[in-house]
């Protein structure tokens, strides 16, 4: 009977749409929920700035679970020298790196400055542009932070 | 007739979820239509500073309502100086917390420091974490201001 | 036949409605792939972080393209001297500007500070509260950044 099986699969989009609609909502909490993630901008040439960022980053890790988040730190500017494998803070940048920390450099500075990877603590990653990173991580949802 | 009540269900159930997916953009746009949020972070020992955070929360009051907005000033680090009893800005903090700011100290921040809540001025709250209160917030759609 | 238009009916609804609810999704992910917006504030009398600033609007303008951004420097509090007319950086105002960089100064912090327009450097416009531009912005999806 086509009229009978018309409405069984009418009433099959129904239930299919049900299930669509009411997933719709959960993909947005879901997306809320998952991991709290951070990035953690660095554009001062201040060894307090930088334990400060350090520390904020190692708070979040203990306090949420390194498991439950994801934490960015993005250099640029004279922030940079953070980075370098000089750094006042080098030993607390490998313990950060070791925590699953992004400890990231931006690549216009390094031109700026010229700066090579040498320059830098082993953990660090170079990114095109500090601020199109930071600027992309808000796009995805991330938290930021300036310490 | 099975068919044509058949046939009624399947309409209500696509009339239900016409609505139900009606309102979904709506729940989106409330959220985001709803009180001017906004959290300021404090994480300087500087009373200039101090001042710019507590003129920023006023403005927004003057210009937006009280009644629309929800203010958060978060101290940590060096900041929390700011919301100490004797702190320049204590008579500020009076009138802020009156008018529905909320004060919220950092609560790692005092333990590094060995302060309790004796030495904070009277409105202050304190939260287990500063940074993670701010990127709390942020993850709840509140915008973010560092003066 | 009205048990067959009624089928049909229902099955009209049903496949707008799966079109409907496979653009929720869309709907959301195309506000976020748009053109890439930040709201850059500036609140410090430093000419170095004005350059900072500067440097940041022309780096996402160069790597981005500047079709594909939208850019305002907000100044206010002591930042509105990197607007005033004989400010160090005003040749490099006039080059953001003519390039698509929104300059806006803080109309709460003109009042304060008795400042006309005529004190300003000719592409800056005046909001009237910059904290509140901010927090529009943001509001709006625009990413933050202080440099």
């Amino acid at each position: 009977m086509p009229i009978v099986s018309s409405l069984i699969r009418a009433s099959t989009a129904a239930l299919l749409l049900i299930g669509m609609t009411a997933l719709a909502t959960p993909a947005v909490a879901a997306e809320r929920t998952a991991k709290s993630s951070v990035v953690i901008q660095v554009s001062e040439s201040n060894p307090a700035i930088w334990n400060l960022a350090l520390n904020n980053a190692k708070n979040i890790q203990q306090d949420l679970g390194k498991e439950n988040t994801n934490i960015e730190i993005v250099a640029y500017g004279p922030g940079i020298n953070m980075l370098k494998f000089d750094s006042e803070v080098a030993p607390r940048l490998k313990e950060a790196s070791a925590n699953g920390v992004a400890l990231l450099a931006c690549g216009n500075t390094m031109k700026n400055q010229k700066l090579t990877e040498k320059d830098l603590e082993g953990d660090v990653k170079v990114v095109k542009a500090g601020v199109i990173e930071i600027i992309s991580k808000q796009r995805e949802g991330w938290a930021y932070i300036k310490p």
